[in-house]
């Protein structure tokens, strides 16, 4: 039998120590048997010696001792000492060795936005991104208090990670009313946002070596979803009807597009393409993902129907979220996908963990049923339109700049015509604490130049500083 | 040139379709083109002519011939009828055929939950349900108007996807404090939730084939990551010190553990086990997942630490959620990472869109700085206490079963020596409305025997009930 140790000698409880004092003594104790101070067998004192030992109270010390009897460190029998059982082996010491990714997918996955920083680049005429201005924060705060006061019975705990019922039904009527797609409740998922719809998407409905197509210049979050899906992608040249299909390759799986709108170009796609792409995925077997991300802020023509309204789009997931006409930290959006698909990709959003907020769902669903929704879109609507149209017109008054007048979105593209780079652009607008990102992040060559941005915050004065750092290149 | 046709043969509209009278025009024109009773080379009535035959307004009829324009379908001149020129290509007619799963990852994705489905039954007496009765519903309101009236600057938009800088700062203090947790917010990433932590580990830290281990009995959410993520399954028994680390395959990436209360069996690891599990992720270099569900609901030696608070722990993962001591629906988790880890987890965070909602993540943080957090935590360990420790001792008192004393989550395990069978117990059991699990459920062989049994919502007369129905078996 080993001697009893002097406790104090290991142990050294202060107040200063964030811990409790009782995880101080354990933990103490444990680094004790672990440096070999204390060894296989060694007896604690007491919980009353131990206590008087380090002037502290003997429930302390007995919660202390129970934590190492509940790990299997001591043994504390009635009437004996406690008695240290644990094994000699020590643990290892502290790796100094740094712990990298260990997968090519994991590479893959966490890289690939750095390619494009200036594209999430956040700030003033970023493009993406709505203004907080106008974000309706009272009556969100309203809807919001009132779902959390609410019982909502199985939808609080671990049911329907596809989203709340109301919310899938009033969504449900706006999508036929506003994008002429009828759809059964049912056929909606509700997700963290686009990117979260993108990645299940891109997750459920493709095998790694796959092949997806994409726009030229497109949306770097549909390529980053791609890629960490492990598809090949193949890029389609967007011209003045938007993507190009002649030469996707026959065997593509998933086709990404942004029809209504195109990001970052601003083209209304042409029904000939429509019907192009339909074909294609008839004949194939494509999926096609439309991304209708800002449909809502469609000012002209604004009731255009969504791809996948198409009486023969059997083959078209829709995509859409809140992120614009609200505020991207929702983290709400939505798609509405063929009968067959519901089942799987329900389970499968579950086993991702792409849940949306239930409150938030519940505060969506509030503004959308009284008509809150709507009027928060015209007004915000009016305001970017004209921001929109102001900041082309005077991107336009440029030389060597052509800026098309916005028909919807949150950013405007301008192109140089040789005489500016897009370095020297961004260098000259960034010394006045403006964003935009440069036209080839969006490129997989470069061979388009100019920048992307934002107008959302565009007041006249940020409008006239921009442009005028732009005119004094 | 095509004779103008007779509009009111090709359009319908009326007050009972969902659209806009615009849009109905729009839509009626469009199909028919497509069905050729409208060829290309057309003309169009002039919008005055269209107007008076409709009995609509002029400026409803220039709206839907501004959308058939914008979308390459009519063009548009002045002084002369509008004309079609869309392609004679139809689109192709609906597709009969049903659009499955196109991947083997897809049905892997989508089906792993079926497996398990009484695992995910929700109701009465289901394990691991938090009781929404006890969620503090004014407090959670109140923060949350709090949180939705600030103005939030950057955090609004898409950037920190690893969530809001408050809650990463205060629960750091918390992890230290509670969980022996010595870290730098910096290393916090705030997810959607347990499961969202675990798809979002096993995507980036592994590659198709590679192999994970997991208890067995066990989590199925943590098989379905994996299982999602094309990885191969060694499952590690579980006996009275936890689960066994001897047979773990030397080329084990990922070790996915609940040390501090083994989900479902309730065993808490041995201090031996936890050396041992260290030791090998050092030898080879596999990355440990630590699950924590439900630590804060330890009662007996609460302050046990985390097995990611060893000094050697720097190759441990650990995660957390606010699901059992809130709610689940909030979606609100967090993982603490090793700081190489870092930034390739944010960007396959924002990638994969596992981003939580701002107001829920700002409610949080303010309960936890106020200690309105650790109030409730207090408040609700109590009663979940009292009511384990009721179900346990009732269960123990019919023949046949044993249940241990739970020191922590919100169910137990009820284990059968044989006379019962599963079956026949959940048959009984949900005659009255109850929906526990099978605990073959979490087994990857069936040499279990027994329930998983949620005790959140344990009132006394459940309890009575719940055991008479096994009684009188």
């Amino acid at each position: 039998m080993t001697k009893p140790l002097s406790i104090p000698l290991m142990c050294h409880p202060s107040a200063k120590r964030p811990e409790a004092l009782a995880v101080q003594v354990y933990r103490d104790l444990l680094e004790a048997v672990r440096t070999g101070r204390l060894g296989d067998g060694s007896r604690l004192p007491s919980s009353r010696a131990a206590a008087q030992a380090l002037g502290l109270s003997r429930s302390t010390i007995n919660l202390a001792y129970e934590l190492l009897r509940a790990e299997g460190v001591i043994e504390v029998r009635q009437g004996a000492a406690p008695r240290v059982i644990a094994p000699v082996t020590g643990p290892p010491r502290k790796t100094a060795k740094a712990v990298r990714i260990p997968s090519q997918r994991g590479r893959q996955l966490g890289e690939v936005r750095r390619d494009s920083a200036t594209a999430q680049a956040l700030g003033r005429m970023a493009p993406g991104e709505p203004s907080e201005a106008l974000f309706p924060a009272d009556e969100w705060a309203r809807a919001l208090r009132r779902a959390a006061r609410r019982q909502h019975g199985p939808v609080s705990s671990y049911a329907t990670p596809h989203g709340l019922p109301e919310l899938r039904r009033v969504l449900a009527g706006r999508l036929a009313t506003d994008r002429g797609l009828a759809v059964d409740p049912e056929q909606i998922l509700i997700t963290t946002g686009t990117q979260g719809s993108l990645a299940l998407a891109a997750q459920v409905l493709s095998d790694a070596g796959d092949r997806a197509a994409l726009e030229d210049p497109g949306y770097p979050g549909a390529r980053a979803a791609f890629l960490g899906a492990g598809l090949h992608l193949h890029a389609m040249p967007v011209d003045a009807e938007g993507a190009r299909p002649d030469a996707v390759p026959k065997d593509t799986r998933l086709i990404y597009l942004t029809p209504s709108n195109q990001y970052p170009m601003g083209i209304r796609m042409s029904h000939a393409r429509r019907v192009a792409f339909l074909n294609m995925a008839q004949q194939t077997g494509a999926l096609i993902l439309e991304d209708d991300y800002d449909s809502e802020f469609l000012w002209r023509g604004r009731e255009i129907a969504a791809l996948a309204a198409e009486a023969s789009a059997g083959q078209v997931i829709y995509m859409g979220s809140a992120s614009k006409v609200l505020m991207p930290a929702l983290r709400l959006g939505w798609m509405v996908v063929p009968p067959d698909l519901v089942d799987p990709l329900r389970t499968a959003q579950r086993n991702l963990g792409l849940m949306a907020n239930l409150h938030a769902q519940h505060a969506l669903a509030d503004m959308m049923h009284t008509g809150r929704y709507r009027a928060q879109l015209k007004r915000i609507a009016r305001v970017y339109e004209g921001r929109g149209r102001a900041l082309a017109q005077a991107l336009s008054s440029l030389d060597g700049v052509s800026a098309s007048q916005p028909d919807g979105g949150v950013q405007v593209t301008a192109l140089f015509d040789g005489r500016l780079t897009e370095d020297a652009a961004l260098a000259a607008v960034s010394a006045q604490g403006f964003q935009p990102a440069k036209l080839s992040d969006y490129c997989s060559d470069v061979a388009n130049c100019g920048l992307v941005i934002g107008f959302a915050d565009a007041t006249p004065e940020r409008i006239a500083a921009f442009v005028d750092a732009l005119r004094a290149l």
